[in-house]
């Protein structure tokens, strides 16, 4: 099928950009003792984290305990819930997925090891769990230091088995890359692996350091006693990374027909929030200078065009967006149509 | 089912409110001339469809060929589609769906003419069409008068029904009620109703005017000569419309539960914009003074709790968010949770 023969709107991958982004991760992985834990939540698509584990990623990230059933559901073995979950019902889940994959999740309070504890003893199984380290960017987690330590104490005595430590630094994703940035990710991975050291001195192997994305995977993968990386945009990359200076290629377009123009210079597409987030920032559009979104409403994008262009759009005519924010857009769809050379090469479908 | 045992996040709708709003709505319709074509995408719950349906709506509207699919599939027999499709795939689809319904689908250019009239020839169909308007939203549509006159009879002359017009007024909705948006909204009805006739002169039988909203109803309804009215938001009501002076009672909120805190001041819950919609703004807490929502991450949502408060969040905890923007929030589930007394009373499958 020819990319202008999709039902629009669509979501696509430019498989080329793609493949490249796989190959770099992997490359840059290749000889580091840390390794590659990729998110899932940026494409929940099971076949391109097939892709991702072949290339030699250890096992999958997600954010959900929705997220790791899909994933053990299509043969992962090897999970982090890199996030808290709370409540009987989704320690249940959890202790369910226990018995077909090696699955983590992350810990920050005494109510998540009571829970977690009692679905053990309830379902039988060993639970594994990583204390939730705040690296600063003030969401879930607890301090690194005496902090975690207790929790991490309180979760062994409990009976749960305490494998390390996860935390991510969000708010240093969007800072631009350099020598300040990356002596701020330094002191991330420093906090980690100093309270990873005291967890060993009360005789809790902390064997898993989980941190990173894909701004900061080159330091943090870098730095000694990390021993994981849940970058998860590096693979479809979307503009918002861009400018963050990331340097993958973005392949991730939303394909939209042109449903009505007035004169030369207005046009309107078959997009709307619906299908393209917005909740970032609005998107750019591919390949036609001159022509921006000027809005996007629930099911309407609204393009600008600058007077004087050569080629006014047409009713009909099929044009690609960027997509801005690849996370909050991919879950707004059911298939990643996967083309190259103007042609449909692979569907991949994206599980909910 | 208690509201407490939802797993979240989840959307529920009060039932109470959400019946009081139908019956409002259906009490206004019953002594006036033009009647109700509630709005799928609102909800796009064919439940809800059949809700509406049986307290008098006449049909429904919906924005793509996909909702009228899934309408046609659930056995509404008469629908319009209030927006433009293109292309011969999508054409395919409206013919297909004739055989079913009487499906109408708003018009705004020769292309979508002559694409409409080849699938009518193709599939041996007879195709029905609504002139679509410009009511001075600035989006889709022609403007009043020649220009709708033009494409009608253009239309007419392809051998496609044109059975009137139809304009949404969407930039009246937010503006404050009162003489002055009344009067903006009646000269929109003036212009359908005089664009109407024109089409009557030339020969063409208008018998549908389709127009208005939640915003603007009671004055749309009123009008002599509008023959439809598509609001759509008044079912499930969302913060901004009532924000907007809306006299229906919002029903729509978002539970979610609380998955880390830190201190009594700061609390996360497992609800992110991946289940509702912060493109509009974000979302105020239901029942909790002194608690707000501070930021809406993908995943996560973070709370911002007043000094002092005697009950600071706990974890496990579960709270419920107003919805702010429902179209865009809906879109994200694929159940809505209807709940009375404290209790799930039914589940409304959403359907995509």
């Amino acid at each position: 099928m020819q990319i202008q023969q999709i039902p629009t709107p669509a979501l696509l991958v430019d498989l080329d950009a793609m493949e490249s982004n796989l190959r770099s991760m992997a490359d840059f992985f290749a000889d580091k003792p840390a390794k590659l834990r990729p998110h899932f939540k940026n494409h929940k698509a099971p076949l391109l984290a097939w892709k991702q584990l072949r290339m030699g990623a250890i096992g999958m990230t997600c954010a959900t305990i929705r997220e790791a059933e899909i994933l053990v559901q299509h043969g992962v073995d090897n999970i982090l819930i890199a996030n808290e979950i709370t409540g009987e019902e989704k320690a249940d889940r959890f202790a369910q997925l226990s018995r077909y994959a090696s699955i983590l999740v992350g810990v920050d309070s005494a109510t998540s090891v009571r829970e977690l504890a009692c679905a053990q003893r309830k379902h039988g199984t060993r639970l594994q769990i990583l204390i939730d380290i705040d690296t600063g960017l003030g969401r879930c987690g607890v301090q690194p230091g005496q902090a975690a330590v207790d929790l991490a104490r309180r979760a062994a005595e409990a009976g749960l088995t305490v494998r390390g430590l996860t935390g991510y630094e969000g708010h240093l994703q969007p800072l631009p890359p350099g020598p300040e940035r990356d002596e701020k990710v330094r002191l991330v991975c420093r906090n980690l692996i100093e309270t990873a050291s005291r967890l060993e001195s009360i005789g809790i192997a902390a064997d898993i350091i989980s941190t990173g994305g894909t701004g900061t995977y080159a330091v943090c993968g870098r730095y000694p006693g990390v021993t994981e990386i849940q970058a998860g945009s590096y693979l479809l990359m979307d503009t918002q990374y861009v400018e963050r200076g990331a340097t993958f290629q973005r392949s991730l377009t939303l394909l939209a027909s042109v449903i009505s123009t007035r004169g030369s210079n207005h046009a309107v597409i078959d997009c709307g929030m619906k299908e393209l987030s917005a909740e970032r920032g609005l998107s750019a559009v591919k390949g036609l200078p001159g022509t921006r979104l000027k809005a996007l409403h629930a099911e309407h994008g609204l393009l600008e065009l600058d007077a004087g262009l050569s080629r006014p759009l047409e009713v009909g005519q099929k044009i690609e967006l960027w997509v801005h924010y690849s996370d909050a857009t991919v879950n707004l769809h059911s298939s990643l149509y996967g083309v190259r050379n103007g042609k449909v090469e692979e569907v991949f479908p994206i599980v909910h």
